[in-house]
């Protein structure tokens, strides 16, 4: 008995073992048949294919199949058997249907054949049953899973790096503050400011923007780490491609350089995607087939084909001779915009590009200088229709050079005493980078919209369910 | 030369292939010898041990070994040899010795050998370079990923459920507020109250306190889930058990009842301790001789023994004839107390302890109401020196009786509209609980004190680093 009750929707349809008795139990996607026999499509949520379970009329007259609607739950014994009919290898004969939980077919808002993902969006609560969002979540499950263990089979630490940070150092952008003094009339200290020493934890606190300070810590101690945890931007852009909350992935390691460092991000998204095409092919299948008719291809032209490496330099000069004309544009110095790299990646190189060695000026205070005192050693992982996917760098390792860096960004030296602490005590050369995992996750599911590949996305105005 | 770059001191002290180049870089953790010969201890973090660099004063005259002290960061190449003292399988005779980052000894806060729990705290962005806090990480990387292929080898799907929420309807503890409205005079609206409209999300929203009700709306659509991510409780309590920013697991499961939860606890629990003494030996031999030598009895006391479960009324009735004093009174209906579970697991019964079928009074609206109208099919995990580490139950899923329950324990329904939907539409059973990450870090690493699992502990009035 309870060998059966542990049998999932995949197991059964992968079972070679037939003409035994079987219980599955699941959700009803699809009713039909006639007054003979009645086709019941059930699914648990273990793979994107649903098993046939047929019932006779002579043992289910009409009147006890009234709760078997789309929605529904049921629990069906019977007979595991080869199916006569196309499209499935299987099908069980049902000898038992109980109805676990209705669904009205009246009110149920799932039922409708063609649900837009803009729909969706407001249930999504929901929308996990259906089968677009069944295989975008396995495939997140098993994207990071992949992460997990390419980095344990690599010799990596996973650190978690804090949430809550009293620090907002590192200037990424506007933050979320994080309180649990009164929300009117708060109390005031002598020059009448927010007097935060009464706050929980004695200080303004915001949500971390990123866990790479924390992270190089960890690394200048146990020499590979990586973190994988949640982030926050308060920034008000409702775009496809940002979310308030969302999910990322920074690996540090110590002594690495930024050859290195491009080595690991090359290889580690590689893996990935080969993870993908291994663990999840029916799910990927659906995909392609239903949004994306060159999603499979390009998954495994990443596998196949190395990124092209070049400089901002470089960049730039391409881009100055490039026939197309460009809305914004392009000079040594400027920050580069999407319609520049989508034509270095999409048209011009036509596979994957690392960009490395940006102007100073526009990257971040920690990135080690080049030689050249212009340029630091940061590189930015472009993919075709996703844009940036990673960006990272070899970080300053000298505190003389890390210090004229912060004073020069006006970064306040101050809050970030325990950072520097790692360039006065046995220092190293280091480098690390960040992979927003939901990018990630649009890039192998060839979803359009950010909010299509995270459960319940954050964004202005939304913090539903 | 890129392959000797790879080498971490794990794979030296390991190896049998001797008499060869070798590279290896490192911090030193001591440096003792005499004028004939210097004996550098170097450690890399990939594991407890370090290696010894050997270097003869011939080659290496003191004046070239002056950055050569504890915490100092070097680069040594030389020959892999057996090490001809006590201690050690193989060591470096060095042949070149790099400083790549000096130690002042005069300023560097770790090099006094001994350095208490209670400092190291306070120094949090160092500490991770002491032999304890690099044990207890390693091991805690080691948890997290046994976690990880535990459920993904039983086919659950890992769900990130949202950090930011706008419904603080669970009611599990204090919460705190995240916000982008103004400190000081927030916008008010016609009643004179805060206008959460112009608030980033359109509302008032708070850090998670458990990712559970998110959790149930993946399981019954997906089947089988867990989640792994940060919760808060902004509670005032400054103990060594409680942290205001942890890490839960909370796994879900469509179909499963309460025996079924106790079944997956218990084995769940039992791998992720037997992974520890597989994949942990080192540290874990460490921590047992340096902090308390019962760790590893315990440890594997826990995989050889099954969890002893009974119900909450049999449990009391055992507290009720115990001869030990209590210094609060048991009585059928009062939440168990520390001291009571205490005396359970480590006194009566000697084991982990499961208890179950607690007074609905005392739980959480949501779960499943037993037979007798009295209980509910509520389970916790029990272990000695650490108290509750799981909690968990079968959950409500007739929507009547959910809603009775929620009006009696003032849950507002239209804040939980979505999560009522569940029941709505193809409800199912369905059970689930919560591991406290921390908690069973706590217990397999034998600490004592919670701050000391994390590497960034959140507590009243702190949140450094």
């Amino acid at each position: 008995m309870s060998d059966l009750r542990k049998t999932s929707v995949q197991d059964l349809l992968r079972s070679t073992d037939l003409d035994r008795e079987v219980l599955v139990r699941g959700w009803v996607r699809t009713r039909r048949g006639n007054k003979y026999v009645q086709f019941i499509a059930l699914n648990d949520g273990s793979t994107i294919h649903n098993i046939q379970v047929v019932a006779d009329a002579e043992k289910f007259p009409e009147e006890n199949l009234k709760g078997v609607t789309t929605g529904s739950c049921l629990a069906v014994r019977g007979k595991l058997v080869a199916s006569q009919g196309k499209g499935q290898a299987v099908e069980i004969q049902a000898t038992e249907i109980e109805v676990l939980g209705t669904a009205d077919p009246e009110e149920y808002p799932l039922q409708k054949k063609a649900t837009s993902l803009e729909y969706l969006r407001e249930i999504a609560h929901l929308r996990p049953r259906t089968n677009t969002f069944g295989a975008v979540l396995r495939i997140r499950h098993a994207m990071a899973f992949a992460i997990h263990q390419y980095f344990n089979d690599h010799g990596y630490f996973y650190v978690h790096t804090p949430i809550i940070t009293g620090s907002d150092a590192e200037g990424a952008g506007q933050m979320f503050r994080v309180t649990t003094l009164p929300e009117q009339n708060p109390p005031l200290d002598d020059a009448g400011q927010v007097d935060y020493k009464q706050d929980f934890f004695g200080k303004p606190t915001n949500l971390t923007v990123s866990g790479q300070l924390e992270g190089e810590l960890a690394a200048l101690a146990l020499g590979k780490i990586y973190t994988f945890g949640p982030t926050f931007r308060a920034e008000n852009s409702n775009t496809a491609r940002h979310l308030a909350e969302f999910w990322m992935i920074e690996p540090e390691v110590a002594f690495n350089d930024l050859e290195d460092n491009m080595d690991l991000a090359e290889d580690f998204l590689r893996s990935l995607v080969r993870y993908a095409l291994t663990h999840c092919p029916d799910d990927l299948q659906f995909l392609n087939d239903q949004y994306d008719k060159e999603l499979l291809n390009r998954l495994k032209f990443v596998v196949d084909n190395e990124f092209q490496r070049l400089t901002y330099t470089e960049a730039v000069e391409i881009l100055k001779s490039a026939k197309q004309k460009f809305e914004f544009p392009v000079d040594w110095g400027t920050d580069l915009q999407s319609e520049h790299e989508r034509y270095l990646v999409e048209k011009h190189f036509k596979k994957p590009v690392i960009l490395t060695n940006y102007p100073k000026e526009i990257k971040a205070f920690y990135m080690k200088l080049d030689e050249d005192g212009r340029t630091v050693r940061a590189m930015d992982v472009l993919f075709p229709g996703i844009g940036e996917i990673i960006g990272g760098s070899q970080r300053e390792e000298d505190l003389t050079k890390l210090l004229t860096r912060m004073q020069e960004m006006h970064v306040p030296e101050e809050d970030l005493w325990w950072y520097l602490d790692t360039r006065r005590y046995g220092t190293a050369p280091h480098a690390g980078f960040g992979l927003g995992f939901e990018r990630l996750i649009l890039f192998v599911t060839g979803m359009a919209n950010i909010r299509d590949v995270i459960p319940f996305p954050r964004f202005p105005k939304s913090a539903e369910f």
